[in-house]
Protein backbone atom coordinates (compact mmCIF):
# COMPACT_ATOMS: atom_id res chain seq x y z
CA UNK A 1 0.00 0.00 0.00
CA UNK A 2 1.48 3.48 -0.90
CA UNK A 3 0.77 6.33 1.27
CA UNK A 4 1.18 9.62 0.81
CA UNK A 5 0.81 13.42 2.09
CA UNK A 6 -1.68 14.84 -0.03
CA UNK A 7 -4.66 13.05 1.42
CA UNK A 8 -7.70 12.88 -0.60
CA UNK A 9 -10.74 15.62 -0.25
CA UNK A 10 -13.30 14.91 0.51
CA UNK A 11 -16.89 16.41 -1.23
CA UNK A 12 -19.65 17.98 0.41
CA UNK A 13 -22.92 18.65 -1.44
CA UNK A 14 -25.98 20.47 0.13
CA UNK A 15 -28.96 19.79 -2.52
CA UNK A 16 -30.43 22.65 -3.67
CA UNK A 17 -34.07 20.66 -3.76
CA UNK A 18 -34.00 19.13 -0.26
CA UNK A 19 -32.29 19.51 2.87
CA UNK A 20 -29.71 17.09 2.36
CA UNK A 21 -25.85 16.98 3.04
CA UNK A 22 -23.92 14.77 0.83
CA UNK A 23 -20.07 13.72 1.29
CA UNK A 24 -18.01 11.84 -0.62
CA UNK A 25 -14.31 10.59 -0.02
CA UNK A 26 -12.48 7.65 -1.69
CA UNK A 27 -10.11 5.68 0.67
CA UNK A 28 -6.87 3.20 -0.46
CA UNK A 29 -7.85 1.28 1.40
CA UNK A 30 -10.67 -2.46 0.86
CA UNK A 31 -14.12 -1.84 1.68
CA UNK A 32 -13.84 -4.46 4.96
CA UNK A 33 -11.71 -2.07 6.38
CA UNK A 34 -13.46 0.84 5.59
CA UNK A 35 -16.28 -0.80 7.40
CA UNK A 36 -14.08 -2.03 10.20
CA UNK A 37 -12.94 1.19 11.15
CA UNK A 38 -16.36 2.84 11.45
CA UNK A 39 -18.23 -0.10 13.71
CA UNK A 40 -14.87 -1.29 15.67
CA UNK A 41 -14.92 1.28 18.60
CA UNK A 42 -11.61 0.96 19.36
CA UNK A 43 -10.91 2.40 15.84
CA UNK A 44 -12.69 4.80 16.22
CA UNK A 45 -11.46 6.55 18.31
CA UNK A 46 -7.96 6.71 16.63
CA UNK A 47 -9.43 9.03 13.84
CA UNK A 48 -12.81 10.71 14.63
CA UNK A 49 -13.41 14.41 14.68
CA UNK A 50 -10.90 17.21 14.81
CA UNK A 51 -7.14 16.57 15.75
CA UNK A 52 -7.59 19.09 18.55
CA UNK A 53 -10.62 17.01 20.06
CA UNK A 54 -10.15 13.47 21.74
CA UNK A 55 -13.66 11.10 21.67
CA UNK A 56 -14.63 9.50 24.90
CA UNK A 57 -16.67 6.66 23.23
CA UNK A 58 -19.05 5.35 26.30
CA UNK A 59 -21.74 3.39 24.13
CA UNK A 60 -20.81 2.09 20.44
CA UNK A 61 -22.82 -0.33 19.57
CA UNK A 62 -23.04 -0.22 15.64
CA UNK A 63 -26.25 -3.24 14.80
CA UNK A 64 -29.43 -3.04 13.45
CA UNK A 65 -31.22 -1.03 17.19
CA UNK A 66 -28.30 -0.23 18.27
CA UNK A 67 -26.88 3.04 19.83
CA UNK A 68 -23.94 5.02 20.09
CA UNK A 69 -22.71 7.94 22.50
CA UNK A 70 -19.14 9.67 23.08
CA UNK A 71 -18.09 13.03 24.72
CA UNK A 72 -15.70 15.14 22.65
CA UNK A 73 -13.21 16.67 24.84
CA UNK A 74 -10.17 19.47 24.58
CA UNK A 75 -7.35 19.40 27.11
CA UNK A 76 -9.64 17.77 28.71
CA UNK A 77 -12.47 19.58 29.07
CA UNK A 78 -15.49 18.24 28.02
CA UNK A 79 -16.91 20.56 24.88
CA UNK A 80 -19.69 18.08 23.17
CA UNK A 81 -21.57 14.98 24.25
CA UNK A 82 -22.92 13.50 20.98
CA UNK A 83 -25.10 10.37 20.60
CA UNK A 84 -27.39 8.72 17.81
CA UNK A 85 -29.79 5.08 17.63
CA UNK A 86 -28.54 2.73 14.58
CA UNK A 87 -31.46 2.26 12.25
CA UNK A 88 -29.82 -0.35 10.29
CA UNK A 89 -26.66 -2.22 9.58
CA UNK A 90 -25.72 -4.19 6.61
CA UNK A 91 -22.40 -5.24 7.11
CA UNK A 92 -19.53 -3.83 5.06
CA UNK A 93 -22.05 -1.98 2.71
CA UNK A 94 -24.52 0.40 4.86
CA UNK A 95 -25.13 2.01 8.08
CA UNK A 96 -28.27 3.70 8.76
CA UNK A 97 -28.21 5.92 11.84
CA UNK A 98 -29.46 9.07 14.13
CA UNK A 99 -27.25 11.59 14.94
CA UNK A 100 -27.56 14.54 17.70
CA UNK A 101 -26.01 16.06 20.46
CA UNK A 102 -27.03 16.80 23.99
CA UNK A 103 -26.28 20.73 23.49
CA UNK A 104 -28.96 21.37 20.85
CA UNK A 105 -31.74 18.99 22.10
CA UNK A 106 -33.40 19.72 18.86
CA UNK A 107 -31.38 19.02 16.15
CA UNK A 108 -31.00 15.44 14.63
CA UNK A 109 -29.99 13.86 11.21
CA UNK A 110 -30.55 10.90 9.45
CA UNK A 111 -27.52 9.73 8.32
CA UNK A 112 -26.87 6.85 5.97
CA UNK A 113 -23.53 5.94 5.27
CA UNK A 114 -22.68 3.51 2.16
CA UNK A 115 -19.14 1.89 1.58
CA UNK A 116 -18.43 1.42 -2.21
CA UNK A 117 -15.94 -1.46 -3.71
CA UNK A 118 -13.91 0.74 -5.89
CA UNK A 119 -11.50 -1.39 -8.19
CA UNK A 120 -7.94 -1.53 -6.87
CA UNK A 121 -9.57 -2.36 -3.38
CA UNK A 122 -10.20 1.29 -3.04
CA UNK A 123 -13.27 2.06 -1.59
CA UNK A 124 -15.69 5.00 -1.84
CA UNK A 125 -17.34 5.93 1.48
CA UNK A 126 -20.78 8.21 1.10
CA UNK A 127 -22.18 10.33 3.87
CA UNK A 128 -26.41 10.93 3.21
CA UNK A 129 -27.65 13.29 6.04
CA UNK A 130 -31.01 14.63 5.91
CA UNK A 131 -32.18 17.53 8.16
CA UNK A 132 -36.54 18.51 9.04
CA UNK A 133 -35.22 21.83 6.93
CA UNK A 134 -33.20 23.75 5.12
CA UNK A 135 -32.62 26.42 8.20
CA UNK A 136 -30.98 23.41 10.26
CA UNK A 137 -29.12 22.06 7.07
CA UNK A 138 -27.51 26.09 7.16
CA UNK A 139 -27.26 25.34 11.12
CA UNK A 140 -25.20 22.28 10.13
CA UNK A 141 -23.07 23.40 7.22
CA UNK A 142 -21.96 26.29 8.81
CA UNK A 143 -20.91 24.58 12.10
CA UNK A 144 -17.76 23.66 11.14
CA UNK A 145 -18.06 20.38 9.89
CA UNK A 146 -15.54 20.23 7.13
CA UNK A 147 -13.22 20.88 9.52
CA UNK A 148 -13.46 17.08 11.50
CA UNK A 149 -14.28 15.99 8.59
CA UNK A 150 -11.27 16.32 6.61
CA UNK A 151 -8.97 15.78 9.94
CA UNK A 152 -11.04 12.69 10.64
CA UNK A 153 -10.64 11.42 7.28
CA UNK A 154 -6.65 12.00 7.08
CA UNK A 155 -6.77 10.35 10.82
CA UNK A 156 -8.24 7.52 9.32
CA UNK A 157 -6.10 6.91 5.80
CA UNK A 158 -3.58 6.33 8.26
CA UNK A 159 -5.87 3.77 10.47
CA UNK A 160 -6.68 1.73 6.95
CA UNK A 161 -2.51 2.22 6.31
CA UNK A 162 -1.88 0.53 9.33
CA UNK A 163 -4.62 -2.17 9.16
CA UNK A 164 -3.92 -2.77 6.12
CA UNK A 165 -0.04 -3.43 6.32
CA UNK A 166 -1.04 -5.92 9.24
CA UNK A 167 -3.17 -7.86 6.83
CA UNK A 168 0.02 -8.18 4.69
CA UNK A 169 1.99 -8.97 7.31
CA UNK A 170 -0.26 -11.50 8.51
CA UNK B 1 -64.83 12.09 30.23
CA UNK B 2 -67.54 12.03 26.97
CA UNK B 3 -66.76 9.51 24.06
CA UNK B 4 -69.07 9.73 20.63
CA UNK B 5 -68.93 7.97 17.94
CA UNK B 6 -67.48 10.88 15.69
CA UNK B 7 -63.74 10.75 16.07
CA UNK B 8 -61.65 13.31 15.30
CA UNK B 9 -60.15 13.68 12.14
CA UNK B 10 -56.34 13.63 11.41
CA UNK B 11 -54.99 16.05 9.50
CA UNK B 12 -51.84 14.90 6.72
CA UNK B 13 -49.81 17.31 5.46
CA UNK B 14 -47.07 16.95 2.50
CA UNK B 15 -44.80 20.17 2.94
CA UNK B 16 -44.36 21.49 -0.60
CA UNK B 17 -40.22 22.59 0.24
CA UNK B 18 -39.12 19.64 1.58
CA UNK B 19 -40.13 15.71 1.91
CA UNK B 20 -41.98 15.54 5.51
CA UNK B 21 -45.18 14.65 6.43
CA UNK B 22 -46.70 16.27 9.22
CA UNK B 23 -49.86 14.16 10.88
CA UNK B 24 -51.65 16.29 13.51
CA UNK B 25 -54.28 14.68 15.75
CA UNK B 26 -56.08 15.57 18.92
CA UNK B 27 -57.03 13.11 21.94
CA UNK B 28 -59.29 13.89 24.24
CA UNK B 29 -57.24 13.08 27.21
CA UNK B 30 -54.44 14.23 29.22
CA UNK B 31 -50.84 14.13 27.71
CA UNK B 32 -49.42 11.54 29.90
CA UNK B 33 -51.92 9.01 28.86
CA UNK B 34 -51.42 9.60 25.24
CA UNK B 35 -47.62 9.16 25.85
CA UNK B 36 -48.35 6.60 27.96
CA UNK B 37 -49.63 4.19 25.12
CA UNK B 38 -47.10 4.92 22.83
CA UNK B 39 -44.22 3.69 24.97
CA UNK B 40 -46.21 0.75 26.85
CA UNK B 41 -46.14 -2.45 24.54
CA UNK B 42 -49.11 -3.76 26.00
CA UNK B 43 -51.34 -0.77 24.94
CA UNK B 44 -49.98 0.04 21.70
CA UNK B 45 -50.61 -3.66 20.71
CA UNK B 46 -54.21 -2.77 21.42
CA UNK B 47 -54.67 0.63 19.46
CA UNK B 48 -51.66 0.57 16.33
CA UNK B 49 -52.53 -0.15 13.05
CA UNK B 50 -55.60 -0.79 10.98
CA UNK B 51 -58.55 -3.03 12.31
CA UNK B 52 -57.58 -5.70 9.62
CA UNK B 53 -54.02 -6.05 11.14
CA UNK B 54 -52.48 -7.78 14.51
CA UNK B 55 -49.69 -6.30 15.47
CA UNK B 56 -46.68 -9.03 17.48
CA UNK B 57 -44.56 -6.53 19.19
CA UNK B 58 -41.04 -8.13 19.60
CA UNK B 59 -39.27 -5.41 21.09
CA UNK B 60 -40.92 -1.94 22.38
CA UNK B 61 -37.83 -0.47 23.92
CA UNK B 62 -38.77 3.49 24.29
CA UNK B 63 -35.80 5.19 25.93
CA UNK B 64 -33.29 7.26 23.92
CA UNK B 65 -30.39 4.74 22.35
CA UNK B 66 -33.80 2.16 22.38
CA UNK B 67 -35.22 0.16 19.53
CA UNK B 68 -38.47 -1.58 18.45
CA UNK B 69 -39.64 -4.44 15.90
CA UNK B 70 -42.94 -6.27 15.50
CA UNK B 71 -44.61 -7.58 13.19
CA UNK B 72 -47.90 -7.05 11.29
CA UNK B 73 -50.33 -9.98 10.63
CA UNK B 74 -53.99 -10.79 8.97
CA UNK B 75 -55.31 -13.84 9.86
CA UNK B 76 -52.39 -15.55 11.07
CA UNK B 77 -50.21 -14.46 8.15
CA UNK B 78 -47.51 -12.54 8.50
CA UNK B 79 -47.43 -9.41 6.34
CA UNK B 80 -44.41 -7.01 7.06
CA UNK B 81 -41.77 -6.75 9.67
CA UNK B 82 -41.48 -3.01 11.12
CA UNK B 83 -38.69 -1.20 12.75
CA UNK B 84 -36.54 1.42 13.82
CA UNK B 85 -34.24 2.99 16.13
CA UNK B 86 -34.76 5.04 19.23
CA UNK B 87 -32.89 8.51 18.88
CA UNK B 88 -34.21 10.37 22.26
CA UNK B 89 -37.10 10.08 24.22
CA UNK B 90 -38.55 13.10 26.63
CA UNK B 91 -40.65 11.69 28.90
CA UNK B 92 -44.67 13.10 28.04
CA UNK B 93 -43.10 15.25 26.00
CA UNK B 94 -41.36 13.72 22.94
CA UNK B 95 -40.03 10.78 21.17
CA UNK B 96 -37.50 10.71 18.02
CA UNK B 97 -37.09 7.74 16.13
CA UNK B 98 -36.72 6.28 13.05
CA UNK B 99 -39.20 3.88 10.99
CA UNK B 100 -38.36 1.23 7.99
CA UNK B 101 -39.71 -2.61 7.73
CA UNK B 102 -37.97 -5.30 6.20
CA UNK B 103 -39.68 -5.47 2.67
CA UNK B 104 -38.70 -2.43 1.51
CA UNK B 105 -35.12 -2.34 3.35
CA UNK B 106 -34.09 1.06 1.89
CA UNK B 107 -37.21 2.90 2.78
CA UNK B 108 -36.47 4.79 6.16
CA UNK B 109 -37.51 7.86 7.50
CA UNK B 110 -36.90 10.10 10.47
CA UNK B 111 -39.93 10.80 12.42
CA UNK B 112 -40.53 13.41 16.04
CA UNK B 113 -43.72 12.81 17.57
CA UNK B 114 -44.48 15.88 20.24
CA UNK B 115 -47.39 15.22 22.47
CA UNK B 116 -48.48 18.57 22.94
CA UNK B 117 -51.30 19.55 26.25
CA UNK B 118 -53.93 21.28 25.29
CA UNK B 119 -56.61 23.12 27.97
CA UNK B 120 -59.26 20.95 29.47
CA UNK B 121 -57.02 17.70 29.81
CA UNK B 122 -56.83 17.63 25.91
CA UNK B 123 -53.84 16.78 24.05
CA UNK B 124 -52.52 17.57 20.46
CA UNK B 125 -50.45 14.97 18.88
CA UNK B 126 -48.14 15.69 16.01
CA UNK B 127 -45.94 12.99 14.08
CA UNK B 128 -43.46 15.05 11.82
CA UNK B 129 -41.61 12.55 9.40
CA UNK B 130 -38.92 13.66 7.08
CA UNK B 131 -37.66 10.77 4.25
CA UNK B 132 -34.66 11.65 1.30
CA UNK B 133 -36.20 12.88 -1.40
CA UNK B 134 -39.95 13.85 -2.80
CA UNK B 135 -40.10 10.43 -4.53
CA UNK B 136 -39.66 8.14 -1.28
CA UNK B 137 -42.45 10.54 0.26
CA UNK B 138 -44.92 10.13 -3.14
CA UNK B 139 -44.25 6.02 -2.31
CA UNK B 140 -45.41 6.95 1.78
CA UNK B 141 -48.67 9.10 1.32
CA UNK B 142 -49.21 6.33 -1.56
CA UNK B 143 -49.34 3.22 0.80
CA UNK B 144 -52.84 3.69 2.06
CA UNK B 145 -51.10 4.70 5.50
CA UNK B 146 -53.91 6.82 6.33
CA UNK B 147 -56.53 4.12 6.98
CA UNK B 148 -53.78 2.59 9.73
CA UNK B 149 -53.66 6.11 11.15
CA UNK B 150 -57.34 6.58 11.21
CA UNK B 151 -58.30 3.35 12.28
CA UNK B 152 -55.22 3.61 14.60
CA UNK B 153 -56.04 6.21 15.83
CA UNK B 154 -59.87 6.02 16.75
CA UNK B 155 -58.87 2.92 18.68
CA UNK B 156 -56.36 4.76 20.68
CA UNK B 157 -59.23 6.91 21.50
CA UNK B 158 -61.16 4.23 22.82
CA UNK B 159 -57.70 2.85 24.90
CA UNK B 160 -57.19 6.03 26.27
CA UNK B 161 -61.11 6.55 27.31
CA UNK B 162 -60.41 3.11 29.15
CA UNK B 163 -57.16 4.91 30.43
CA UNK B 164 -59.01 7.99 31.66
CA UNK B 165 -61.85 5.78 33.24
CA UNK B 166 -59.89 3.45 35.40
CA UNK B 167 -58.04 6.46 36.80
CA UNK B 168 -61.41 7.86 37.40
CA UNK B 169 -62.32 5.23 39.64
CA UNK B 170 -58.74 5.10 41.19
Amino acid sequence: MTTTDAHPTTTIEADPDVPTVRMVREFDAPRELVYRAHVDPELVRQWMGPHSIAMDIEVWDMRTGGEYRYTATRDGEEIAHFYGAVHRVDENERIVQTFGFEEMPDAVSLDTLTFHELPGGRTRLEALSVVYDFEARAGMLASGMEVGVDEGYAALDDVLARLGGAAERA
